[in-house]
This record gives structure tokens, sequence and C-alpha cells, in this order.
């Protein structure tokens, strides 16, 4: 369960080349499968394979299920274990068994279906499909002063073990309305990073997440925001660029939703009343809150 | 077909916050449809549905055709249009229309799918099932020097019109053995970039790509390794990091992999005999050719 991998490279810099030691940011599939039925004829079926870093593979399996509309309460779960049944391959498909009365909409999940004439998908049908699978607008009264805001990368990359050796891990941190970081969760890919956090304050019955913030290592695109909407976050914070359906669907949400998040500025492009500017500068800009 | 859509932003920077109009890197979700049967009982099959940056879309499908390994050649595709039967979701759907010779394995597309007993899956076996659908190892005699090596991010960087403005695009580029950039992709997504690429390339006959390499803009994961192997490219350069199981799948692959390429620098993975290092520097540590 590493976060690192070694390998030996050469490193061009500067006129020299060396043969140096170096490390890797791990990367492994990890299929997620859902056991369901009676208990006398247990079936199971694969849910999904992602490419992630190993380690918090329960955490990555309850964020993916919650954020994806499957499961609400940790008490939808009944086990998780990965399958031992080959030695070689252990570690790399987790079995999640849910509580019977749990409907899961394989229809829904299914990417892969014959469809006959109707043709229609857009972005303003994206963030539907989303809404109708959360309570609604975030009304949160979670704020945050612009100070708070602009020390908390520098809290991120003290926190990111992983990040400074191989600079492959993305990292997603939850943080609470005093700009403390409490959880951070590292991996290759962005959605992991965040489906780990999620499912890292689901088990600890944090949900939802209304007096929290999210800060990303990377940048938003619209299933980033998706995740957060469905975990009840009003402030989703990055070091990168937010995309434009991303920004469509925090304005929906009525989601904070903070870009370039680094060299002390930030821009802010929805719902700015839950950072206070006021103690951060005095401009005739401020917006009003 | 916009890559940006404008927005307003409050901007927090050096104790000053103004509302100003910026540009986002536009996403929208695309599916991709397979066409198939005889022509009096067409039946259409969604293959994928993926986020993107509309724009090529037509180039974006058959690469990711290609490197899926579905289709071989232009000539296994008889048309390729947008669906237009809504105005307000038109573009967002893509129809292939396949030759009757293609046969599509359905089976291993889809995810999915019914399992009963069997727990497999780790790196080794992503390597040997992509490894099936290729010719084998790469064996081109393509070569660079280190100096062409580290003047590829300027013109990348030259070249990418709406990157500068954004900061939200991926970027994938094609240059040949003299280290010019022929060919430049944008996408909010790096698979898509890199797709639309290859599907670019491909349609214009050039597969496969043996005296090609491909700049990426962002970190290399083990599926753009897998994409580049699929269409033929001995050397595959990144500004950011491989992932461990990218440098696996790339000593398998018998590929060129170049990481953290910027700032005048790079680290070399695998098969380091196709950048010629002495022309850069006269070094005891230069690899053996």
């Amino acid at each position: 369960m590493a976060l690192v991998a070694p390998v030996t490279v050469y490193k061009v810099q500067c006129n020299t080349v060396a043969e140096t030691p170096d490390l890797l940011a791990v990367e492994e599939p990890l299929e997620i499968r859902l056991g369901f039925g009676p208990v006398d004829a247990r079936q199971q079926r694969s849910l999904a394979i992602t490419m992630r870093t190993p380690g918090h593979d329960e955490e990555l399996a309850f964020g993916f299920l919650l954020t994806e509309g499957i499961i609400q309460q940790p008490a939808d779960i009944i086990s998780c274990r990965h399958c031992v049944q080959d030695a070689t391959k252990q570690g790399n498909v987790l079995r999640v068994e849910l509580n019977p009365a749990v409907v899961v909409d394989w229809q829904r999940l299914e990417r892969n279906t014959f469809t006959s004439s109707s043709c229609g998908l857009c972005g303003k049908a994206t963030i539907e499909a989303v809404q109708a699978l959360t309570p609604g607008r975030l009304a949160s009264s979670f704020q945050l002063s612009a100070d708070q805001l602009l020390a908390l990368p520098h809290q991120l990359r003290d926190a990111q073990r992983a990040f400074a050796y191989t600079g492959g891990l993305h990292a997603a941190a939850l943080f609470d309305k005093a700009g403390q970081l409490l959880l951070v969760r590292e991996d290759i890919g962005r959605h992991n990073a965040l489906d780990k956090l999620i499912g890292a304050a689901f088990w600890k019955g944090w949900l939802p997440l209304t007096q929290y913030g999210v800060l990303l290592s990377g940048r938003i695109g619209v299933e980033l925001v998706q995740k957060s909407w469905m975990a009840g976050v009003p402030l989703l914070a990055a070091v990168g660029a937010p995309s434009s359906l991303a920004v469509q669907m925090a304005f929906e949400a009525g989601m904070t939703l903070v870009g370039f998040l680094r060299d002390e500025r930030f821009n802010l492009y929805t719902s700015p009343e839950r950072i206070d500017l006021m103690t951060h500068v005095n401009d005739e800009a401020v917006p009003n809150h």
C-alpha cells in the first residue's frame, strides 16, 4: 500500500546527466464490486474500475458510492473488504456488501446501453441529473476570510507527504471554518483523491459537510463540483482553473467556487458571500454581502 | 465550438479585489455512439460518454476507437456525424458508422458485467491486456537530441492558443525527428487531448506513428502510455510526472518515456537510446547507446 515506488532515472539538467534514484506515484487498477441479493445466493456485480494509488481503498469506494447517489449513510454498508483469492492480484479488487434495503439503479449507472433514437445530452441536462440526486441548493452559513483562504495552500503543501517527492499525486483536503485542515487524501487521480476524502468524512459520520470546505490541488472539472455537492460542501477551492460547466454547476448548487488559489491570490467565481473579503482589503469592488 | 467561455470573476490579489472579465475552458459532455448492423435495420449503441472541450469531436472519436483497439484504419469508418434531432443539445452526440467488417467485442468494452467469482486485476494484467492489442514492442529508430527535447515545451506554449487565457486546457502535440511540432490538440481532459491528436494523425493516414514523438502538457498516467503504444509512438514526453504503472508499461512497450520536461531539464525513465545526450553534455553518466 505504498504511495510511492522507487525508480532509477537519468536526470538531465544544467548541462549535466546523472543516473539517480527517484520516486514515482504508484498507480494500480482498483475494481469496485457490489455484493447483493439474499445471503444464500450472493451475487456480485462489477461497478467500476479506476486507476488509483493504493491506500484508503474503502474510503475511495464509499466516496464513489455516495457521490454517485448509490448510498446515503454508513448503515447502507454491511461490509467492505478486498478479495484475496489470488495472491499476486491481492488488494486490487474491493467487494462492498450493501444493505438489502439499498436499491441500486443499474440502468442509470450503465453507460453501454442500447439506445434507439433519442439524441440528447448537454451541460444543462448534466446539471439537472445531479440536482435530482441532491437535496437542492446549498444554504450553508459557512464563511471564511480571504486571509484564511490564502493560507490553505501552504497548509496543504506541508500536509502532503508524498507530493514533494514525486510531483505526481493530487490532493484533496477538508478544512473547517477556522481555516484548519482536518483531513488530506492523495491519489494519482483528482477524482479518486476527492472520493477518498468524502468517503473518509462519510465514514466518520460528518456528512452532510455543510460546515466544511474542500481544497483541491489541481483543476476543477464538473465532476468534482458534483461530488462536492452530493456531500453538501458549500465551498470548493482549488489551486487550478475551473471549467465552464464546473462554474455553471456551482452557480446552480449555490456553492462558493474559488480557483487559482496560489501565489497569494485567487479568483472567486460563484456565491462570493461566503468569503469575507473585508478582512483582506477595503475596496470599492468588494461584492455586497 | 468555442474552446473558451467568458465569465466575470472577483480577482483577489496583492491586497486588491477587482471584478473583471475572464475566460474559462469549455467543458461539455460528448456521447460517442456506434452504428452497426444492416442498412435496413440500423441499430446504434452508446460506447462512451466523456466530458470534453467541444471541437475536433470526430478526431476525438477516431482516437478513442483506435486506442481502444476497435478500429485500425480509416477504411473502418463509413461515416461520422453529430446527431441534430434536438437543437439545444446539438453537438454533444456523435454517431460513428463502422464498416460491417469491423467486429466489435462489446464484452471487452463493457465494464458493468455480472461476475461470478474470479477476483483478478493488477498492473501486470493491465499491461498484458494492452500488449495483446498491439503489434508488440516498439522497434523504431526514432531519435532526438536533448537540446531538441528541451526546446519542445517552448514550442508548445507558443502553439497553445487557449491555454494562456484560461490555464485550464491540457495539450497534446505531435513532433517529428527534427524536433518540430506538427499538430497540437487541446482539451479540458488529458486523455481527450491525446485522443484528438492521435485521431487527427489517424485520419491523415500517418499511423503507425513510428517516426514521431508526442508531448503532453500534464502528467503521464498509464492510459496515456497505452494510447501512445496503440498508435505506435516510440517517444512520449510530458511536462509532468509519470506514474509507476506508466513507467512499467513504457518499459514493456520499448517506449522512451520523458517526464518533468520543463525549466530546461527532464527525467529519462525508459529506452534512453532514443535521446542523444551527447549533443547536450559530455558526461560519464551518459547511458551506453
